[in-house]
């Protein structure tokens, strides 16, 4: 069967192999361009050596992946990078997924109040469809940009959907506690995560501030149709992959723990990546995977709900959800290519 | 200097090595007596081999402590044996610390309804005093019983009692998310300490039902003098030591991050363990050590007050606490044999 | 294409998860039947709950499995349990790949001298063929039962085999050292596995005493032809998965780099598990995956010849290398179901 | 008692934050000075923030550091930088203990040969004494310089001393595999200690021209009188802190186990920080403290001698030995201010 033909441009970074480690097992595509400004000629396989032998594709420069042999091209760059790409890009034929935050937000109003540096191609938000496919299928599915949601607002919306779409919660009184990974803090060196900082370690941060509370909170304001308040705390955890968020809500009705359950498996009856589980899940369950497991309860003494979800941050945090965004935009399977079995232990 | 003769009850688990690691170098204390029914007549470093050369005294049955050679003796026994150990000392002269929780708790009627079994001597309630020396010196001098209160509850209860006391925050609204290191889950192996169960890995687990929730609540309704609603969830780090809490409550009038850290640095003023941050603080800058350090603020956008403690479970959670009790039961100056520094890296 | 169905007895432990984890993907097998006999009745994922979803199979006994609807089964039992079931399957026409070390070694005398239990089916021996596929590709392609070897003995022997096939190296004087992660010690519960016995620590053990030790010798002498001597060191990782085993041996003749280089790239040459590199390989290259990758020198100031190799000791050291087998014993592409790529990070 | 007065210089890596957490509890040490090019101006808790309250001294610049309040300067500098200020404090009074390598070989030209520039203050070689005390007791006793040894030399040289001493075995045939944990490759943010390559993970490196290798060669050729050749593979182990080395070696005369142990114990006998061991130790057993473990035995079947040696690398491989020699060269008792109990778990 005929293969389409995706670029990848970003090759350095955790979500750009990632991707690789997707796609080269999907059985309807074919990778034919990998990109690094700073590695140019080199093998993909000699910046990360676990390919060998599985994808050698000589880097090439960003600037020559062309319409010609790409039916779509995912963006892992950095935050303020990636939209440059975009801009570049803008009169070639081949569909984006972009993996940065520059497009996430609503108005690039917004994306400056919460970014570090004014937006420099603001007509990108005119056509660009927020990539969270529980939510926005058929919008994802006829996308030219698709903007691939971070990997902790994944975990948090796909944890509140339910609950704010039925009017089910409060949304002025949401609070998200979430624990994430390392490789969220990306592939660069630093103090933050060096392994004597991280090891045997954990911490809170960013603690009212992080840029992920305002993607969190215009979806939650989308979903239910009113202003939200998140309180959104993230923590550091001695681990490579992963990220559970333990979301506590206020009822907005009688609820029951069953009715909640309802809620959630109503929601998400045919989401192929979504399992909603009796016991609080673990973030190994679904590693190395595009899986987000759910728990959701009641406590009748306290009056709260209490949700945990956990996704693998670089899967459906990022490489695993962008390839589902893409086999959308492409008209495939939405699941092709994303049968990984999480790997535990 | 006359030196006090202590005896160890149980020297089997973590919280049995973790007072010898403190006591061998504590200037006004002999270890005189370590006992273990299961492993009695062999050498305590023959159980912890780190101890070699450092602590070798032979094991005997706790039957043969008495108080001919015992000034103090701390219980670091599981739950439901302690009580038995209480009453067969009870015509002893000597204190007691008792590590387990045993005796935390109000009543005995409070401990049946959290606690697997009946109590089996409810007299020892009518002594025995919550050992949280930042809430109850004086008491705890003066205490021939004191219960060494729980890991979760030290970190939790120093998070809020200088909120609660000052009555800032709403005792009905307050979210207890924490998240322990291993060790607290004792030292017999189980699924639930197996390493590839813990390992890159990390889970909620005993949702609305975890034991230390109402000695939590107990606390709380004591600082504020009001009923308190506590939603505690526990998670399991993929580390030995170590609990961090973040705390969300809501202002019971109007605040601010300046006022918070106020309260905080006016009711610990005096406190040598408790260490308030500028920063979200991190389970290593604890690590081996007595202190519990606190970061305090208020988010304005949201409205809610968080706080973020951490301690080490098996120290200020467990054994230094266990030691600055009796530091004061014997009316030694609280921080004597407790200068241990951070073991970070 | 019509599928074989395959049967897995044994359940519980890692190795029969690691099977299914690769054989649910597997394009020409069908998993007809999963056994435990203490968790009879309930669903695969009950017991691993990361298979929700993807394989929730209803475990049956072992007794039940036939050759109705088995082509193959795979025996992932402890030592000593397994040779009662080749005994039990002895009239049944399905093929067996043993995953214990029951049929590993020359003769029922050798196995009783180093493993714990006289052995019960003797007559398992006559038709046991070793499955190292490297060495043994012929003979398993036509066996009837194919014992598995074992983790270690899978790195050591790939670190040697070239160089004792071509007589490089003296095979009296072979040390060596190997490095384990804890899946390695089973499923079970145990001091050896307890999360804070093995994190942030490291030991040796089994010196002189493991019984990979006796295997190892006796495929080296195979290779040689001549006496082998082994000093066999494992030692315990705090990680999950992975073996890397640091060999050191003599010349036998006047050798270089580059010709030890030459005789592993000659011998491996069609093999399409193993990766010679240029740099000392790390475990977490091969995570997850099937493959062994070797690095070879020769330090001239000592004289020594040094390889360094690495596997997943769950996959390439047990279910990948079993499914190797498999597709081998069944006619198939032997990398048929085995391109998992590497999970790093 | 009297206190003598020690400065620090280099404060912000990892032996210089391990002097002080030794150091702030000596009694009878002052810390008079901390140096940081760098951060001058901060505190020292600034720098390492789990020391707050506990030792918040301001930093200042080295220049500043003389010998009007200094009896003893520790240099916590790298390679290359601490022969410079060797040289600046040539005309000061006070003692230097130096833990880099700058002045651990032989000769400049050695040093030149193994470190990546030329030596700029070969007189230093003229006087420096190699610290490790258990063989070179008195010469550190009355040295004005100390050159600290490597960590891995440490657990090397500790784990054959008694059997090159007694010419027990042959020195030509050395091999010595050992893992560190990652603070030996220091504080600064790099590849090498990013958490996502280490964690899980595990690789051998600079196998042949580890420039420890020299070191190592040089004390066995003083031990044994005649030539060593030294083969020496460092590892590395993802744990903060811990260096295990396993040492192969052949007897030179007949041995037997009973004869190895008896060598190692009339060598240490009067040694307060080499414990010998009946059983392979772990690293974990001397976390935190300046113990090296040993074991020792004779293989029958292969005729080798395995010598497993434990240190913690920050401590008796750095920081801790640093003070024993401290000690020495101030005329204290060996073990002062050196009693820390391992930490474990």
């Amino acid at each position: 069967m005929q293969k389409y033909k995706v670029a990848i441009v970003g090759a350095t970074g955790f979500t750009g192999s990632e991707l690789v480690r997707i796609l080269v097992n999907h059985p309807r595509i074919e990778i034919t361009a990998i990109t690094s400004e700073s590695r140019v000629g080199e093998c993909f396989s000699d910046v990360h050596p676990q390919f060998a032998g599985i994808c050698d594709t000589v880097l090439i420069k960003a600037a020559e992946v062309s319409d010609q042999n790409t039916d779509l091209a995912f963006l892992a760059l950095p935050h303020g990078v990636s939209m440059d790409y975009v801009e570049t890009y803008k009169n070639q034929n081949f569909k984006i997924v972009d993996l940065s935050g520059d497009f996430r937000l609503s108005t690039p109003e917004v994306y400056s109040a919460w970014y570090p540096k004014a937006h420099t191609f603001p007509e990108g938000f005119e056509t660009a469809v927020y990539g969270l496919p529980e939510l926005n299928k058929k919008r994802i599915a006829s996308a030219r940009l698709t903007a691939n949601p971070g990997c902790y607002p994944t975990s948090a919306i796909l944890g509140l959907a339910p609950l704010l779409s039925a009017k089910m919660i409060d949304p002025d009184r949401i609070i998200i506690d979430s624990k994430s990974g390392v490789t969220g803090a990306g592939v660069k060196p630093g103090a933050v995560n060096h392994f004597s900082n991280v090891n045997d370690n954990f911490k809170a941060y960013g603690i009212s501030t992080h840029r992920h509370t305002i993607e969190i909170k215009e979806n939650a304001e989308t979903l239910s149709g009113s202003a939200a308040s998140i309180q959104f705390t993230p923590h550091l955890l001695p681990v490579d992959r992963g990220i559970l968020s333990t979301i506590y809500a206020r009822p907005a009705e009688e609820v029951s723990a069953e009715k909640i359950k309802r809620a959630f498996s109503d929601f998400y009856e045919s989401e192929p990546f979504v399992r909603l589980r009796d016991t609080p899940p673990s973030i190994k369950q679904v590693r190395g995977t595009n899986y987000c497991d759910i728990f959701a309860t009641f406590d009748e003494t306290t009056g709260n709900i209490i949700v945990v979800s956990v996704i693998d941050n670089l899967v459906k945090g990022a490489a695993g959800q962008a390839v589902q965004n893409m086999n959308l935009m492409l008209g495939l399977d939405e699941t092709l290519g994303l049968n990984q079995v999480p790997l535990q232990p």
